[in-house]
């Protein structure tokens, strides 16, 4: 599939990845966590979501957690994580397509204002707002203009939501350029992947940079005191789907909260966790 | 009906309005503008809407009037000599019924937000997010609390609105306390309007100082430079009409604009037109 | 400005239909009605609207109109004089713009039932689910298959609202071709109507026969037991929209009815009543 | 919780259907299927889930799966075993709550016709419309004219989705009696699903014979040749789950099908496998 696509260019991007070994790189860890270990630490969390999502119905609050990250960073499958085990009667998941002519006349935020959850209910977005910021400025999807609109009000924006009372999450899943290639090339490999390798993917894959560019001026502009970011190394995803429950239950005042370990350090943190030069090309 | 439904205390409020001779007060012109006067000053204004429309069609812009008052004030009559000319796929009015139960558990803005008009639109809000600040505050339909989170919040949305791009207009209609009774007893007497009375307006009638209070507050919190009131006397309904139609022309930069009067500035102005030490009670 | 945007074709028609003198045509009237007369008649139906209006909330039943018509047929004056008297809070006007590119996606009918009333409510529907039957048709923007499917489903879809409660009304206002191309041509001369001249009505005028056609067919598909249509001769504005409020008000069977005159069976009656041969081109 | 809240009729049920060792009853195998067996035959089927998502996006289609079935049945679980391996921008949950206010005062489908998929979509619907015919019968919120409104309007509504070229599924999930007590018995017991256990679940086990009796109504008056219903026993959630995926995928023609097995027909079939005397009482 990628050599159908892309055959040139790409491919000497991924075998330039291959030679100069990027794989390992940076990660804290040795190898990938165990699946067992995994499942064993996942328990006890899914059922502390299980108590999240008890309080959310006694208590009429609300929740929203913006997962953002390049493709193959795992978003979908850190939210399914959560999905998996509350109601869907509480929890949504928005995943909003590409904006119909009309929503590309209105306010830009409108349509996800739409899709704020009402009291009791927990919204997770599987990619947000800030496609704006990123994947539309880097597929020139929007004018130099409307980005700069768009940072000037997301601050007063995403304030309002958190002085309405709105437990308010913003999760940057990261992904290294390496792992990406790896995902990427899994899945032209394996036929249950294969099908999901869109177009957009493998033409994102030739822009590591511009997203580099666009991710770090979105957390320059984004990462306030009252809607901080938290960034989470997915190169591990099951590591990643951990810190993902601990930090999100960590943030939230749910009632007979047990005692739960913080999410680890060593990939989960404020966007200096995020250190472009790391997985950059150096170009 | 008047008198069933509030048969003693609302009854002489109305009689001591009489007694106290309420009626002409202090409004700048000793008598109602002449019918075919008002036809005659309404044409090329209404001309200028359909130059408005045009304009709106082309540019794509997006325009939002908000339409406030008291009860009678004649919120609607103003809103229906826009809507009377222009069409209805560019014109919409917005009134919005009290909130569901649904409603109620979300943003309190939200609601209003998925009213917006899109690019090359306009929308008419005949009552507006302003009844959490005047009526649900006067009728109890709010806590406190939701009402000083409203004022938090205000300013921020409405700056985000018109940083937008958003032509965004707020006028007061404004109505002396005995030109209000004289309305309503003329709907009791007028087969017609009876129909009109509802329950609210009884009530609300018995507010007036209630009213006068939460209307003070919103003035004050609320009229800021991004998004100013605009006060219209609207005791004579002709010259409020046609100050509505002048006010908003004048705001709104659409193509080939004739020169239009500016408002009567003897009607129409700042808040502090708004005076309610003239229509107190006194007490 | 027909001359600009139709030179030829067009202004030949025109022309033609002026040699041919068409504008009196059959119509039953000599003389259109006089204005005092019409505004006398309107009177008392109006107050016949705030019973209306008064019984839709207290029974919590639901209407539904859908006026339909050619351009210039007077579909917006006579809803504005319904909406005139009403509160924008329970009748609601709904004129939707061409369909989204996620809503050409969805079932047909879909947004039209987005926007059916709820219990104490009435909506117009300016220009409604028809248009696929003739807009969409005379102008190509949907395929003959879409068509017939629309006429397949229409009785069921209709059915349903009827046997769900819905008072539910369908008006074709037909406006003769020599009266259209006499408003057309009105709205050149008049500066405040040439804004309302959009570049659909210009080349729909070059369509009359197609018009005609879809128009045919879809009152044969259309006009059943259940939902049947009313035709109302609107070349004369004033009974026409006489004859559309005393049309709507006996059928519907709100609380405190005075009896009032039936529509007049000259200008409104069963689909019998259009009779394209008599406006008929004859080629 | 089972003991707090129902103490005496509740759990002298539990102890008599103990007692009468309902545990096996006439499942049609002896053990659950091996977990292992379970991962191995769900694989390809998810792998044809990705070939079914890749035609939606290709051919535009729309897929709507209805999912009902007693508490405990296992609605969830199937339907994330979808929702795991598809896109949230194809794959449309939808779980809705009780109807607001406001909906309660609408055409009873059109909250779930505002869902419908655009094309290109699916939309899982965790419960549905067919709460009118059972839960809402059985809570009595809703009068008997109601549903039988219902139930006249069902057959037009799921034609006309049909007929529009929806592909549409009914999908009943069944659960014996005494495997509901013991999935009931066992949340109490887990300290993780403790937290699901709702009240409606609760007051739900006392009903088992009013949900009888309108499921056996809703199956007679709603399994048409254009809508039939599939029932799919779910005693065994690993063995129903398999049957879910299996029928779903072999109802929509996608491209590059592979042969997959058919449903086991001794789980999956009409609604003639659903045999009330089988779990009854006996009362
Ligand atoms: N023309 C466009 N304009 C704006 N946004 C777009 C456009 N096309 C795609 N997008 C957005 O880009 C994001 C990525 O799309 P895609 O890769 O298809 O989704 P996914 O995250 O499910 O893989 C989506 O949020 C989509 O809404
Ligand atoms: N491309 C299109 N596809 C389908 N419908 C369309 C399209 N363009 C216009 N329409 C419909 O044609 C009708 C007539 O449009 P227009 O003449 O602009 O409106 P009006 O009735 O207000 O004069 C409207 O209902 C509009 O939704
Ligand atoms: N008062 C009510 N009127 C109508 N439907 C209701 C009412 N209360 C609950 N329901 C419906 O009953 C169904 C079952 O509710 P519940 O058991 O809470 O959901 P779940 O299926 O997620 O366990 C839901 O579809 C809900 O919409
Ligand atoms: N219970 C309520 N809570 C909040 N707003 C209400 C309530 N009842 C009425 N309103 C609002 O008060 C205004 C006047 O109502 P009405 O007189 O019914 O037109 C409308 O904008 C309603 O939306």
């Amino acid at each position: 599939f990628l050599e159908e696509s892309a055959p040139k260019a790409l491919r000497e991007t991924v075998e330039d990845a291959r030679k100069r070994d990027t794989l390992a790189g940076d990660f804290p860890y040795p190898r990938w966590m165990d699946k067992d270990d995994y499942k064993d630490a996942l328990k006890p969390l899914q059922l502390e979501l299980m108590k999240l999502q008890h309080w959310l119905t006694t208590s009429g609050a609300r929740v929203v957690v913006v997962f953002e990250g390049r493709d193959t960073a795992g978003k979908g499958g850190a939210i399914n994580r959560i999905a998996d085990v509350m109601s869907h009667r509480i929890l949504k998941v928005q995943a909003l397509p590409k904006p119909t002519d009309r929503e590309a006349r209105e306010w830009y935020f409108q349509r996800y204002v739409t899709r704020l959850p009402a009291g009791g209910e927990m919204v997770l977005f599987d990619r947000s707002w800030y496609n704006r910021a990123i994947v539309e400025d880097v597929f020139g999807f929007c004018t130099p203009a409307q980005r700069a609109a768009f940072f000037d009000q997301l601050p007063a924006f995403e304030n309002l939501l958190v002085q309405d009372g709105i437990h308010f999450i913003k999760i940057w899943l990261n992904v290294s350029r390496a792992e990406q290639l790896r995902r990427l090339l899994a899945r032209e490999g394996d036929p249950m992947k294969h099908w999901k390798l869109s177009g957009i993917d493998v033409k994102g894959l030739g822009k590591w940079d511009s997203y580099t560019h666009a991710i770090a001026e979105t957390f320059e502009r984004s990462h306030t005191a009252a809607a901080p970011w938290t960034v989470i190394r997915s190169e591990d995803k099951y590591r990643a789907r951990l810190a993902v429950l601990q930090h999100i239950l960590g943030q939230i005042p749910y009632e007979g909260k047990s005692s739960i370990d913080p999410p680890d350090p060593a990939i989960c943190g404020t966007p200096a966790l995020w250190q472009p030069e790391l997985w950059d090309d150096g170009t």
